[in-house]
């Protein structure tokens, strides 16, 4: 689907809706703009301290948005929903692997499952296409440019690996205004972790992203790079994890909030 | 001590080794200015997810500074330090109820402890004197006045109860600017909860507070109320939790970090 003027248009839960129902399973770039967008992570109880932890000490890949109680489906920021059927994509990690692709999972669902959400860059998109600045993959209708980085997260208990950055390519004189327009929202990322060098974070080429789609960088562009709420899967493969259950990548959990809500109030 | 000019010119190491060697057990507001100061909550690994939840949700009372797996002692904001000794007091809660005060809590500790560090408005005090607004209980050296509130706090796990606040008087023409000042330091409790209205708060008497030491509202000020780290506390007690430690109210543990850290970056 690459005209998503119709999606823009619908209401968070109204989104979610399609998407309970199997009718739409594409990225949610551009869906409910002005609206929080949320990674997931769901692991079982007995890691989830140490999940926790990992958020905390790496606020930047991984903003909390909402953590529910073991064996909770439905989060405050959607009343009414469920984070088994909600999102437009999910995957099934074992032992670190990839082991299913679904957009359903309620047939993995376990009583000790820990749902973690995680805030998506999509929701500052609005304020910064607002500000004047053009999103390339927004525009067509693809998903955004995902890498994973040589830096090293802060490592928490049984997790660590590498930060996943996600990046758009902004026009030289608009690098500025971008960072102080997406530093407003630190709950969703917040500003960019770097402007200008892949080779500093380790991308030896752009045009070959580990996860989503590529995009042109123009001539007086620079590619401006925010962490990304795929660390956790990035993590999950370093680690080894026995068990978890993600979002797919660029297919994310649209809440209710709004973005423009204060991060310590956003719930 | 009602002369802190000394401690205030002390580095945070040199502090903490007064307290670890028992010569200093007195509140810390005004020592080492503009340096983090933090809230104790040490709590068995059983219940540290749970707690860990409960700040996530409570950003106000309980911004968390940093979380050391179990059985660790040494934070990141402090190299060399040791949480059981560096503070200058500490309480011992047992079943809910407060069992010991002591100012040093190597007895207590046991390898499945984790200990969170929960900023401290202490830490924009520097801020506010420096923006021209006048403290009183750090001109008069004593402790800060602190009360339970009737403001119910987000549960999380077996963790629930009011809220703490901090209260200082301000004239009322610096209140926005106040607000403005403290809101720079979100990792610190940030912007206050309230302005003006005891009441409001279920606080029938600003003379007499639940914790630190009464100060009086002259003339021309307002009450201004922030979300207090001593939250933990009553929240211990409403819980009936089996075991924790906790600093003494007022007396925090004194980092190295920078107060003008970025919240995302404090560690």
């Amino acid at each position: 689907m690459n005209d998503l003027a119709p999606l823009a248009s619908l209401s968070p839960s109204a989104f979610r809706s399609l998407c309970r129902d199997g009718r739409y399973t594409g990225p949610t770039a551009g869906v409910a703009p002005g609206r929080v967008q949320a990674n997931l992570m769901i692991v079982p109880r007995d890691v989830a301290f140490d999940f926790l932890l990992f958020c905390q000490r790496n606020p930047k890949p991984c903003p909390l948005v909402e953590v529910l109680e073991p064996g909770r489906t439905e989060p405050s920021i959607a009343p009414g929903a469920d984070v088994r059927t909600d999102v437009p994509g999910y995957r099934v990690w074992t032992d670190g692997a990839l082991t299913a692709e679904v957009d359903d999972v309620r047939a993995w669902w376990r009583d000790d499952l820990v749902s973690f959400f995680i805030g998506c860059s999509f929701s500052f998109e609005a304020a910064l296409i607002e500000a004047g600045i053009p999103l390339r993959h927004v525009e067509q209708g693809i998903n955004v440019a995902m890498y994973r980085s040589a830096i090293a997260c802060r490592p928490a208990g049984r997790f660590h690996g590498p930060m996943v950055v996600s990046m758009r390519p902004i026009r030289a004189a608009d690098v500025p205004l971008a960072v102080e327009t997406s530093a407003r929202f630190p709950h969703v990322h917040g500003s960019p972790i770097h402007v200008g060098d892949p080779s500093a974070l380790g991308i030896a080429d752009l045009s070959r992203p580990d996860y989503g789609d590529p995009v042109a960088i123009e001539a007086g562009e620079l590619p401006v790079f925010w962490a990304c709420g795929v660390t956790p899967q990035a993590v999950a493969q370093a680690a080894r994890l026995p068990f978890c259950i993600t979002h797919a990548p660029g297919k994310m959990f649209v809440a209710d909030t709004s973005t423009h809500a204060p991060a310590d109030r956003v719930v």
